[in-house]
């Protein structure tokens, strides 16, 4: 296992930060290193905010309710955009109706995604920690007020960072066996799944803080049980995405 | 710059392999790796597909039209995959309406992006070089069809990997200011953007191969302006995604 693929197993969410500021220089490595994912047909269609106004930070942790919102070392908001291309020329029917339909809803946040992902590990590599932050689509219509957002970008999540104050274990996923298929869909995964529940139940009864009695079945049918995020679809469509 | 953040910035899609083939254990390696990313709520909702058999791979190269969808190293296509929530209780009303809102959708979409994030980083650490492939959203429905897969899972694009057989020249990207908003959202980029214009029309004309007069504005009004997998929307329904 060479170095950065043991980097990408050392991965767990930090969830409490130092009181240690990030640098710009820092802030400005972690985007560029997530400007270089791919991106289709070059679009780049994405932005990133970051907030250093700490009020508005307090504000974005009562959306999310978690208190890493405010509490880190920096905090960014990535976006879904496609305004730069809406700014090219929206008037004309066909690009209008490209940049409304969920073809281009899948690209924007595939690319926004991708350069997430390498944010994270770009500060994985510098010694920092992140967590991804979907909480901040609790009330997704109060981020896109606080952030101004104009039509053609949506705030799809933030992402904490900072210096760690705390080692998380690092959580066990479903087993390969469960998510990798040959060729086809096997959809006799069963026994991974079940494997899978005994493993995080072992986990969860062990780990240093917070253990408890808990398995990944139970856990998803508790959390898929309470209607959840259900205003996010009118959202994204007032925003001109999705649309059809 | 860390070695990995370099690794970060050497990231080029490579589209040319060898005739080498991935062993098991470097398919096995890079999955893995992939598994480690971030994934809300640990949902985990994606599945990944390694395609072997040579017809099938054939059939993909023709949706694509890429031939590297048939000659490269390994093939994998990667799935936005609700299916295992479903089978938890999909009778439960609150269970379905939430597998089927546009917020899943979106979980769902990231997750698969940020687990092929990783497989991209790692297969590159490895030597090897990655392309993802948009190009099978072409003809959605027979991706589903070839690939068989089950209600709530749908493909989101594929990802050819192998020894690389060429070095193509490293694109640039918009600049950091023309991504990278602080604290609320600049309208005024459009300078940043025009300066994209000249970087890119520079570095057409001077790369190694396949040099040409183009600039970003120019290609993204040309890409924009035919209509373009217009029936992603009403696949992705039918599979029960983005339904609400």
């Amino acid at each position: 296992m060479n170095e950065t693929i043991q980097l990408l197993h050392n991965h767990r969410s930090i969830r409490k930060f130092t009181s240690e500021k990030l640098t710009n220089d820092e802030v400005r490595t972690i985007v560029k290193a997530g400007q270089r994912a791919s991106t289709s047909s070059n679009v780049m269609a994405y932005s990133v905010i970051g907030v250093t106004d700490e009020h508005l930070k307090k504000e974005l942790r009562a959306v999310s309710g978690q208190k890493y919102v405010e509490n880190n070392g920096y905090l960014f908001v990535i976006c879904a955009d496609l305004s730069r291309i809406a700014k090219l020329n929206k008037e004309k029917e066909n690009i209008r109706k490209n940049l409304e339909s969920t073809e281009q809803f899948i690209v924007a946040t595939v690319d926004a995604a991708l350069v997430t992902q390498n944010m994270v590990i770009a500060a994985e590599s510098m010694g920092l920690g992140a967590c991804f932050l979907g909480s901040l689509r609790n009330d997704i219509n109060r981020v896109d007020e606080l952030l101004q957002l104009p039509e053609y970008v949506i705030p799809l999540f933030g992402l904490a960072v900072g210096h760690p104050d705390h080692k998380p274990d690092i959580k066990p996923r479903l087993p390969f066996e469960a998510v990798f298929h040959e060729n086809t869909y096997d959809k006799d995964k069963k026994e991974f799944v079940q494997a899978y529940d005994e493993i995080l139940s072992d986990y969860y009864q062990k780990r240093d803080c917070n253990n408890r009695d808990d398995n990944w079945t139970n856990q998803m049918i508790k959390k898929y049980s309470v209607l959840t995020r259900m205003d996010v679809s009118a959202y994204v469509q007032k925003k001109n995405f999705n649309k059809h």
